[in-house]
C-alpha cells in the first residue's frame, strides 16, 4: 500500500463539506481504494469481473442438487449474456471476463486423493494471474463449478479447522441427505489427502478446483498490479484464504463485497476478519454478491474524488 | 399494487437460470418495484433524488454542532455539484432535484409552541408533492436542514412515545451538553404543543419543518404515481412515518435504504417494520444512504428484466 497517497487521501477527506466520519464506511474504502492505487483520488473506472468456471470429481458423490453438465450450460450462458453476472456487470459498469478451465477434464474426486496434480494447479493459478486485464482499477472474481462448495468446505476445513459440518451448507439447494453427504465427501477428502491440513498451496491442490486455484491466482495477480479486490462469496473468499493462510496479509488489498447466505461463510469471513460491505442474502456465486458491492466502492471513491472543501464551497466548518 | 403485474413478474423469476431464491434481496426488490411499477420487467432508468431545504427555529436552543447559516451554504454547494450527493447521484445515474423552502423564514421555535402554522405546513406537503417529476421511475427524498434531527426526534417522540432520550442522538457531531440541549429541547417541544400526541398530521406541523414536511409530500405524491421510493436516514424516515402513522400501508411502496448511524433510526425503522437495504455506517442525510442503494434497486431489476430463462439458455433446470 501507498503509505503517502493514503496520508493525502485522509488530508483531503478532513476538509470535505460533510461532518467528520459522516461518510462512514465509504470513507473507509475510500481511503483503501486510495492506498491500493496510489492516489488520493481514487476511482473505479474500469472494474472488472473475473468470472472463473471448473468441473469437480466429487460431483460422484451426489453433493450437488444440479448436474455437473450445468458448469458449461452456464458458461454458454454467460457468454450469450443470460445469466445474473451479466446483468450485475452491466449494471455496475463493469467489464465481465470469462474463463474457461478445462471443462472436459473435471478435477480427480478427492474422496480418492488429490484434485489435481501440481502441474494442473499451477496452470490454474496462472490462469487466474494472467486473466487480471490492464486498466482494470478494481476486480472482482467471480465462480462457476457444480461441487464447488463442496470443494470449498473442504478447503476451509483445511485450512481453518473444526468439523466437516461446520463448513458444509446448502449450496446451489440441496436436501438434508446432500448436505450429509457433502459432509462425508469433506470427511472422506481430508482422511484421502492428510498433507492438506498445515499447508495452504497443498491444500488448495488437493481439495480445490480449478476455478478455485484461479480465483486465489487472480487475487494474487491483482496485489502485483496494485489492483485492489472485491471478493465474493464462500467460494470465493475459500480461495483468497488460501493466500492469507500462505502468506498473512496476503489480503490486505482486498474487501468482502457482500456475506452469503451460504452458512459458512459468515464464520470463514470471521476468521480472515473481513467485514462485509453488503447482506442480502444472495447465494448465488458467478461474482455476483462482490459485483453489487461494486457501485458502493465507486460511490466512495466519487465522494473522495469530487466532493468540494469546505473552503471551495464556502461553508462554514 | 398491481397483483397482477406481481404475479407475471413472480412467475418469471421462478424461470430464471438461477437457484431458486438465490439472489436473496434483490428478489424481493424486484417483486417490489415490479408491482409499484405494474410491469414484470421492472426498471431503474429514472431515479429522482429530490432534496429538500428548510431552516429550523430550534437552533437557538444550540441543537446543532453547526450554524444555521449552513444550510443556505449547502444548497449553494448542491447547486454548485460539490456536496456528496452530487456525487452520489451521478454514480447512481440519478436525477438530483434541489428545493429550497423559504430559508430565509425559519419555522417557529417549537419549544414555545408549533412550529409551522397550518398554511406553511400544507404549502411544505404541496412542494413535496409537487417535486415528484414526470417519467421518474424510483424516487429518494433527502433533506439538509441544521437542527433537523432535533425537529425529527421530537417528532418520532410524537409519534412513536418514549423518552426524548430515546430518539435523540449526535446528528452532524454534537457533544454530551448538546444531546442533553436536544433532548431538553424536545421534552419542551410535546409540552409546549399538547395536540402532537395522537395526530401525525398535527405533530408534524408542530414539531416538524418545512423540510421534512416535504418529503412527507413527496413520499405520498409518488404513491399517486405509482413511483417506488427508497427512504433515507432518520430525518427521512420520520417525515415518511408521520404517512404510516395517518394511513396504515401508506409506505408500502417504499424501502428503506439504509440504517444511519444515527442512534434512533434503527428503532424507528423497527416500528415501522423497515428492513434497511445496507448499514454503512452513514449519517450524513442529503439522501445520500439511500441514494447508494439505488444501484442495490437498479441490480434487481436488471436481473428480474434481463436474465434468461432455463429454456431459452439451454441450461438443465
Amino acid at each position: 500500500p501507498d503509505a503517502a497517497a493514503r496520508a493525502q487521501a485522509e488530508a483531503r477527506n478532513d476538509r470535505l463539506t460533510k461532518p467528520p466520519r459522516s461518510l462512514g464506511r465509504l470513507e473507509d474504502l475510500a481511503l483503501w481504494l486510495a492506498e491500493w492505487q496510489g492516489t488520493a483520488r481514487p476511482h473505479v473506472d474500469h472494474p472488472q469481473i473475473a468470472v472463473f468456471a471448473g468441473n469437480h470429481g466429487v460431483t460422484a458423490r451426489g453433493v450437488s442438487a444440479f448436474p455437473a453438465e450445468v458448469t458449461v450450460q452456464m458458461v454458454a450462458n454467460f457468454e450469450a449474456g443470460g445469466a445474473a453476472i451479466n446483468q450485475l456487470a452491466r449494471a455496475a459498469g463493469a467489464r465481465l471476463t470469462v474463463h474457461s478451465l478445462d471443462l472436459d477434464r473435471p478435477t480427480a474426486d478427492f474422496t480418492q486423493g488429490p484434485a489435481m496434480t501440481e502441474a494442473e494447479c499451477v496452470a490454474a493459478l496462472a490462469a487466474g494471474w494472467d486473466a487480471v486485464e490492464a486498466g482494470s482499477d478494481l476486480l472482482v472474481p467471480g465462480e462457476m463449478g457444480i461441487g464447488n462448495t463442496t470443494s470449498a468446505a473442504a478447503l476451509a476445513c483445511a485450512l481453518f479447522g473444526g468439523d466437516a459440518r461446520d463448513w458444509v451448507g446448502r449450496g446451489t439447494g440441496v436436501d438434508e441427505a446432500g448436505l450429509a453427504r457433502k459432509a462425508e465427501a469433506v470427511e472422506a477428502g481430508l482422511r484421502a489427502n492428510p498433507g492438506a491440513r498445515g499447508d495452504a498451496l497443498e491444500a488448495l491442490r488437493c481439495l480445490g478446483g480449478r476455478e478455485i486455484a484461479a480465483m486465489a491466482g487472480a487475487v494474487a495477480g491483482a496485489r502485483a498490479r496494485r489492483v485492489p479486490v472485491i471478493l465474493d462469496g464462500f467460494i470465493c473468499t475459500a480461495a483468497a484464504a488460501v493466500l492469507e493462510r500462505a502468506v498473512p496479509g496476503a489480503l490486505d488489498h482486498a474487501q468482502a463485497g457482500h456475506q452469503s447466505a451460504e452458512a459458512a461463510h459468515r464464520a470463514l469471513l470471521q476468521r480472515l476478519e473481513l467485514d462485509p460491505i453488503l447482506t442480502l442474502g444472495m447465494r448465488l456465486g458467478e461474482g455476483s454478491g462482490a459485483a453489487v458491492a461494486i457501485a458502493v466502492a465507486r460511490a466512495a471513491a466519487a465522494c473522495q474524488s469530487g466532493m468540494a472543501s469546505f473552503d471551495e464551497a464556502g461553508v462554514t466548518g
